[in-house]
This record gives structure tokens, C-alpha cells and sequence, in this order.
């Protein structure tokens, strides 16, 4: 779908469209069908307008003085993201994020799903977490292949973090999600997302009241 | 800073915050002196428009023909979001993703420090982790009290969510992180932010090829 057309859509908007998806996932477990763009924004905290937009990219959507159909606008937002496909997932650092993130995976029975974990370690190739066996690093490229694997995402330290992005791509990998907390480089044909866990923290600090005592 | 401001300042804005900060934070330690709104914003994936904005909210930053200067703009957007005073953080949750948390803090040295850490399990409290011990949940309330701490992170699974958030709350906190896969609810003078760790992996897939057999 993102190829054909004319003007490609911003990154920020399609960074937006995983929130709507989580968020209307909810509405449809607590049974609600319909929902405007005026409840999303508040329940969101984005203005109804720019949801509007960012929806009206790829088709139209909502009805006026109704809304969005929830369940419509899940399947819609799943195939724009090209959710509704298997899309297999490799994992690599077998740490205590990355065995989160291997267990989080499963619990949500996503069509994201990891299904190899390489770790350099021998202490940890042949554990399983979650019926994954974390196989070693010289596994990685003829894994990759056989499983048709297309994302990789690296929870290892900052400093190994280079070296395993440069395997995932000669592997072959279409595009990385980095929890290291360091920037990776990559050619222009791999797409990179870095997830930072403090970003949510530090945003939270905004709304924390300020004491008295404090001179700013 | 932000409570006599006539206009309140839109979520979307501060949760941006952070992004820029830690990409100035990246470019100072390249030993990168001044940065453009349009520099920015091609790194980013972020209009620049949307970019000056943002930070004109706050105060006149930039200058003509310059841009920003990265450090001052590092030390302004730390004052908007309250990172130059220490804000001790509470974690409840010892399983893999706290366990991550926990010694990612500690790496970051940052002003945002988990003092805490409690675990319902007795199986774990009075383990460590990175010289902090593991406290069992009675011990909640009066440590919040006395370390006057004013964050706290969920990283319970998601049923027990509600239960942690509710003590947090009863303990007096302002603020809490939620990585449950599952909505929270608090009173509004508690502010709620869920942490997702499938988001960007979401947003990834937008960017994957599209198999030419795939009929969409």
C-alpha cells in the first residue's frame, strides 16, 4: 500500500498509528463501537483535528456524527502498518530485556512474533525462553534465511550494539528496533526506530509539582 | 515553570520533549555546537515548523541563521521538563523488564534515580539489584514517605497492575509509568503514562517491503 503513492506520509504520522491501534484495541475489549475523534484526542491527548488528518491519509474512515467504527478502524490501521501478515522477528541479547521483550512478545500473540534469540554468551545458547532456543551468534545468517526473518531488534549493551546492527543487515534484515542506548548506523535501505525507556520518564517529570523551595 | 503559564502547554508537545533532548544529547557528545530547526528535523522525521513551535512555547531559543545552540538548548529543555533537580523514582516489580529498568538507570545517570525497588515475591526481596535492595510490598508506603519519592514504575504483569497502582497512588505518589499491557486507572491528580514496547516495533513494520504475491 505505502509504495504506490505520491507523497510519502511523515514519520510522525505513521509513529502515531500504533497509539490509535493500541487504543482502540482497548475500546473494542470494554465493547465499544463507535468512537469520535474528538473522545480519542482527549483520551489521547492529541487534537481531534490531527487525528482526523493522519486517518484521512488512507481513506476515509469516519462518518460524521458518528464517528469511527472501532473494529473497522483496527483492521484498517493493522493492514496500513502491514500487521495482518506474519512478520518474524529475531531477537538479539538474551539479557534480562530482551527476555521481557521475548516473553511480552508471546503474551500478546501479535503477527510480530520473535521467533529466534542469538546471544554470544555459551552460557545462554540452548536455554529456551518461552519454547525459543537462544542459539549462538554464527547462527544468525543462515537463520535469518531460513526463517525468512525481516526484523531484528537488539537488546544488547551500547557498545555491541554496531557490531550486531552490521550482522542483521549483511544478513539481510529490512529494518532494526535498538534498545541500546546509543545510535546505530545503517545503509539507507534499512529502516532504524530507537526505543529509549526514558523518554515516557522523562516526560512524566513535566507534570510533577514543583516544591516552593525550588528557584528555577 | 509550567503552573503559571496561562495556556497549558499540550501533552503531544512535552512528549516530544524528551526526543529532542536526547538527540541534543547525542549531537553535544559528537562535539556538535549548533543545530538547525531543519537539521532537526530531517534527523527526527519531524517537520521543523512543528519543531520551533514546540520549543517557542518555552522561550526564544534559537537565532536567525544560527539555529540552537545544543548545549544551552540541553540545559533550557531539562529546566522545562524538571530533570535539573533529582526526582527519586519508586519500582515495583522485580521480574526481567524491572530488572532491565533498574540497571538502565543506573547507566544513564540520570537525575530521574530508582531509589526503590519492591517485589511482592519473598523469594526476591532482599536480593540487590545494582546495589539496591529488593524491599517486600509492606515496606511501600513508609520508604515513599521517607525518600520522598514521587515516581513510580509498574512493571508487574498485567493483572496486578490495578492493585500496585492503587498503592502507589495511597502512598502519595504524583506520577506513575506503566509498562503493564493494560490500562490503569488513578485519580486525576495523579498523572498516568503507559509505556508500550510493541509501539515502535508497530511502527516498523509500515517501512517493511511489501511481498509482490501479497494481494492487500
Amino acid at each position: 500500500m505505502a509504495r504506490d503513492r505520491e507523497q510519502p506520509i511523515s514519520d510522525a504520522v505513521i509513529k502515531r498509528l500504533p497509539i490509535y491501534l493500541r487504543y482502540l484495541t482497548y475500546l473494542d475489549r470494554m465493547g465499544v463501537r463507535t468512537v469520535s475523534s474528538h473522545q480519542m484526542g482527549k483520551d489521547l491527548g492529541l487534537n481531534p483535528a490531527q487525528i482526523r488528518k493522519d486517518l484521512a491519509h488512507f481513506g476515509e474512515f469516519g462518518r460524521k456524527g458518528i464517528g469511527y467504527e472501532v473494529r473497522y478502524l483496527i483492521k484498517k490501521i493493522r493492514q496500513i502498518l502491514h500487521l495482518d501478515q506474519l512478520i518474524p522477528v529475531a531477537l538479539v541479547g538474551a539479557g534480562h530485556l530482551g527476555t521481557a521483550l521475548a516473553r511480552y512478545n508471546a503474551f500478546q500473540q501479535d503477527n510480530m512474533r520473535i521467533v529466534a534469540i542469538f546471544d554470544h554468551s555459551p552460557l545462554k545458547a540452548g536455554r529456551e525462553i518461552d519454547g525459543i532456543r537462544i542459539q549462538p551468534m554464527e547462527e544468525l545468517q543462515p537463520t535469518v534465511k531460513e526463517k525468512d526473518i525481516r526484523v531484528g531488534i537488539i537488546t544488547v549493551p551500547d557498545y555491541a550494539a554496531q557490531e550486531v546492527a552490521d550482522l542483521l543487515v549483511e544478513a539481510g534484515i529490512e529494518a532494526i528496533l535498538n534498545f541500546a542506548p546509543t545510535i546505530i548506523h545503517v545503509p539507507p535501505h534499512v529502516r532504524v526506530h530507537h526505543a529509549d525507556l526514558t523518554t515516557e520518564l522523562h516526560s512524566l517529570a513535566y507534570y510533577l509539582r514543583q516544591p516552593e523551595y525550588l528557584v528555577m
